[in-house]
């Protein structure tokens, strides 16, 4: 089959909706890679994606056949269609510039930060943290020492600089019993010392949100728009089988990026097709990258079951209309 | 497709099975809800459907995107396409007038006592517990005060008084590592004090029936034979991704339903179709509703999955062969 | 050693504290069971004690070497020294006359509600629930049907009807993770029956009182005053190693007990004597009966570390200021 | 659909890849079993197969309607279309020549040394245990006393003696938190008293195969080669949704079996069709069989999601390469 | 103090009651080490003892400061005060000759069989396993190849050979949630192949003892008796706070003590000594050593608290009473 | 009893041993705190102390009688008696000047860097995290921003800046199964944005020291010597009845104080006095703060079994010798 139903609008992956009245939909092109013909990798999925110089480029989590996931780069001419590096990605640490590797790392998030690219990610030296680490030509990634002490599995940046000031968004895990997984923001003037950190999004809203109830964490970089900042999130639920992850979105005030001023009680999009329902972990859509092109179009990458991408569409309008609408 | 395999059957939607010897067969137009055109709901499932002079009414266990379940009135003129309200049931305590509105509230079964409709769910204001409510219009619902402390998810009214008695099977939880999730038995005069509580369903028979190892609960509202009070319920199996849910069937006594007159080992039905073994819960089939006509012939409505609704048909003497055969 | 420093006053154990600001103090008689003397029993703990007829009566929790928990009756002259019988009760179901022996039972309380006793305990047939038993001479102990479905292991009945109806406060058990551990009110007309349960006593008050954050339990019948009902509970924190159960109280509303006037924040008496703190469950205070003189001193016998049996002593006047004071 | 695509090559069931490049490749008529006529079993998965006297035979490990495991007999001309008995395996007591029935029992394997074919596999008495069994015709199976105390769920024995000793790998089960979960070697001159136990293959190599992080256990006979015992695994990864079974594969020494010579750090295959993804235990590929024919091509035997079964093929010279290659 | 109120009997420590009526009595110099001057062992507990040639010898379970268990020899003229060696004992594999050191190991018994030495112990290559060593000199110990399967944790053999073969009561550990922790038996020719391993001793007699409840243990080595096998066991129940070591006892066939002939309902001692009851793990009494003279006086050793060693004296006709009396 | 056995040395408390090989020792007047008579806390427990103008001050761990611990300032003339504060500490946000309220707060520190002083301790808006605060007068505390992302619970600070930067030890707690518990080093040149976070100290030494295997957190600020900083820290073993809280020792060197010279295997101090073995936490001491004096005298404040506190004396030779001696 021929995946030529898309097209690309303003060099940005997009398609229109089937019914105009959708907030999202998903690309008919889901889900974007064929493992009978990529067998060098187990799974790919949670991986972030950016147009550099008019061209795709990924960072992908994928897994070898032994299980370890690890980070690779992609390139593509459409979004769709893939070439992703034999080799992971390798890490030269900012101060000594002596290279490292991770036991093992996974879902990164890349942010243009004043013209200078970021990726985000989790790695693991022993225990799962949030590091950062840039690149000029997605090849040689500069690593800074981990931002915090254990344990975080979810970090992004702010595509701009407050006071000064870099901002994070992150996910600390407290363990089983606190007041686990909930999205906390960070300071940095040097994204080496980190501080002023202040839970900014609580999960649940006090007992109404059910699809959230267990944890959030942010997804893409926000998204900049003049009524502030808009954010895709990771909503979990649990049933007596098993964790779902659905999609969630809410509006950060445009300078004080810790104030909410819209947040979506109902979840943005949520597991329903075969690839999403089945696989390695069932019942799992998570963000971790979104375009924006000129128009105000946004086309979001996910993970899919823990196996596998998919891409879903929306626009600026209808997620500033469906956070305040459902607020 | 146009879903028009079925007949309806003395007002009745019923459909032959294509095999003489089936126990109990599904219908071919499951599942009942397409959520690309319905999508209100994120999930609609374990319901109770009635009919009710001779139009087909439904209290559906609908999640709205929040991912809060609530109960919701549906009309239907063949018991397949269902026109369900935009807005949750009311509820108006019985002693006060008073509205009130559950924090959540899921899993009803609809039961005629004596010409009236009563409906028996399980509400949370902090704990499950089971409520009864009882209408006349199927719009305002009569609010009787919670049944039975906390903690209690399944409960049913036969549909009919014993020595003038109201008789209700439920399903108590009395917390890990106990002798959780068999059926009782509970009576009450006046559906506000109840009392003479005895457990009397066993799961597992002892060590034999793994199909219902982990627990058991009460299902459609029982079926009144000449041999006895038919009773579909639930059966819960663990495996090590999680639980299973499939249906069994047993025979009460008639006058004295706290007597097992047979019970199968084996199960009536238990999940094999994708809409049953994919979804937000895979692998749960859960009978709610059970409709008889004059002939015997019986229409079950489960939920599947935890997100979509199927029905299966089977018949009062199947059953009744059934229970005696595999007791 | 002779244990001849209490007093009997006005019938009633009593000794006047050391210090006059003390709110509650121990009898210096604790522990009262010797079991280098008395070994027919393994412990002898969480026990109610009456004044019958200007005699002491208690029905103790004794616990056979084979380790099972049942109810055995105590006489004594002093409420100190006490002489246990050698046989267990017997109880005869109230509807058949039949004699009944549970799995095994415990944590008994003893209320005289317009001159009849009743015993309000915690039995198994096959899960925990409480069931009500009344006897004239405390040999015969007749049965009431099971009041609740399981789980229930506290419950205990208020000394008088409020319009016509029994009340009893109780604590559910809901599982681990649910809104477990408060105290509960439910009524009945007849003892079998019963209804109109509602949550009257929460725990922790929103994350203050960390001494009873785990769970709550209603202790000794409700003492009436003036001004309320003086209730004496047990409160549950947990530590690294284990639980630790102090006491607290409260006043209830003398008409509508569902309403708390006062409750103080703080504990009333919390472990710290070594047979509190050391023993089969260290860390325990359990209170089970409160005895009441015309001069408004209070005698309460407690659960010392699920082995022995302690008294400490207080007032109507001190608790009254102090579930103010401490509100 | 006709099934005929698939040939017998050398009287043994075998397809040759569509990419010659490949490793391992599923039977295009997987899976095996078609539920909605063979209505008389729950499951049927995990089982042995062997070609004795050119036809097929099979140990299933089928679960009635009941949902209890036991073992049955079938046969098949083709290896693909199986006839299974009604009546399951009968035990006769090697010692008295009782006949047994196992509470239940399943994953069996067969093996053939010196001319005699064995069965292994786990049986419940009260707890899980390895048994052998032996049999002439297929028809009376003699049981040898339990190998080992609880517990233990997989064993396989070698197809040759060592020294005069049976060898037999198996995964004692030693509890949460324990190094639970690899496999270990035995030995013994009768299969009554067994001893020399030690563990001769580790999961996870200190921390890099994730793929077999949980836990790894002997799958089919070893197959003997010139090099040295070709061994087929499985090796379990956890999600937040549960477990995934992949195949692994490494060899032993020739001479001494104790020995790894290689272990690919990679799964062999893993679950990616529906059937394996989708049922009562999702994502599960459990290989119990394996042929051989004069070729060295390899027919496996695998349950699937623990409700059918599958087959994939291999040959020789591919596993050899793989074990080296990714060792 | 002067520890002199004991007195030596027929070479074997042995005080009388203070009570004639009682069946088991603590002595009076427990427990046995004073930590303040033996300052080289955090603990020393659950250890065994013998008379060698007249003399105390002992193998004792210490601690050292660093936290790891390890046996070591202790001397003794009357069995109260021990010098203990400052170095671990030295294990040689009776195979090879080599020398072999634990990781760690604990709870020995001693038994003499057939005028040879062997101690049966847990140790811990990687997971917890039963061994077997033999000494001459009780200065080097001939070690066997580990008799079972991990996990098992408390074995010991019969001082006497049944048709030429070992038997070994012992205790496999199978998991939470498994029939865990009972008494089975095994037997072997040349100790190092096992086989017939059967159950022989319920915990709890199916709901009635609960000081038995969570699991059961073999003690020492069982006394011979005219009228059998006296096995003293450990057995635990389970509080909220943690769990409670008892003592028990029972009488095994004496040609085939797989059969019980009496098993006594009730503990036989429980911990409610101070240093029984407080200490590293609180209310532990475990038995591991039993030493019975000419007369039937009968010495027990045991574990207090996991920290220090205690003993308890009783006699053959006493025991014997009391698993009949209690039966 | 009048507390006078003791000398204070040079201004600061100190007894000499009794023996004169102990390398740490308890002092004679432990536990510090009568509750009988300090009736206003539940407990007094892991506090910090130091000397201030030759004046002793305190910051207590106390718990008011509702449960809720918080930090209260104490003043002593000889360090055994002090008073403490009817009121707990106030906090004044360092940005704002706002006062400032915990939920609440404990397990404090004190350290002078450069004649200033911090406490650093554990504080709960919602989550545990380490904040610092600072104070001239020990009246009014200036509260930094919290430190670290949730959840970290022991802090301490180097009495010393590094290169300009100050360096704290912490104890990330980073969730059941990871590797949780053991001591990471973090630097700030400004107390509020932190980073370079590296793990310096593994517990258990993979796998020999069993007393700190659960987990291991920094003590007191470390006592600069000749040859590096001695760090007393706290060590965790598990038993089956909970947790055991031991004292350790190890130097860090001078220059950069993430390298580990010498750490000694065995504990320093274990809990043996009843006053550690018995109360809320039994088997705890928790060492907080450690005084220095010219002679290299050290005086040791410990929290004993989460009640009270204890004293224990050593010396910086004794322990720069042990730390050797036993690495």
């Amino acid at each position: 089959m021929d995946k030529n139903y898309y097209k690309v609008n303003d060099g940005m992956l997009w398609e229109a909706p089937d019914d105009e009245n959708d907030v999202i939909w998903r690309f008919k092109g889901n889900p974007l890679f064929d493992f009978n013909k990529e067998k060098r990798f187990w799974h790919i999925c949670n991986s972030a994606v950016a147009i550099v110089g008019g061209k795709y480029i990924g960072v992908f989590r994928c897994e070898t056949p032994d299980g370890r996931p690890y980070l690779y780069i992609g390139k593509s001419a459409d979004g769709v269609k893939w070439d992703i590096d034999d080799k992971a990605i390798k890490f030269v640490w900012k101060d000594t510039g002596e290279e490292f590797e991770f036991d093992h790392c996974y879902d990164p998030r890349l942010i243009k930060v004043e013209d200078k690219y970021f990726m985000v990610f989790c790695g693991h030296e022993d225990s799962p943290s949030i590091y950062i680490a840039t690149t000029e030509d997605f090849e040689k990634f500069i690593l800074y020492p981990r931002c915090f002490l254990p344990c975080n599995r979810n970090g992004v940046l702010f595509p701009e600089k407050f006071d000064g000031k870099y901002y994070m968004l992150n996910r600390p895990f407290s363990g089983n019993g606190s007041k686990d997984g909930e999205i906390w923001l960070s300071e940095s003037a040097d994204l080496e010392f980190w501080g002023h950190h202040r839970k900014v999004i609580n999960k649940f809203d006090n007992g109404k949100n059910y699809w959230e109830r267990i944890k959030i964490g942010p997804g893409p970089a926000p998204i900049k728009t003049d009524e502030g900042w808009l954010l895709i999130y990771h909503g979990v639920q649990s049933t007596c089988n098993g964790l779902c992850y659905s999609m969630g979105a809410c509006l950060l005030d445009l300078k004080d990026p810790s104030k909410v001023l819209y947040k979506a009680k109902r979840y943005l999009i949520s597991p329903s097709e075969p690839y999403e329902c089945v696989g390695f972990t069932p019942n799992v859509m998570f963000p971790c990258a979104a375009l924006v092109d000129s128009k105000g179009h946004i086309t979001v990458y996910y993970g899919a079951a823990d196996v596998n991408m998919g891409i879903c569409f929306t626009t600026v309008d209808k997620l500033l209309k469906f956070v305040k609408e459902y607020d």
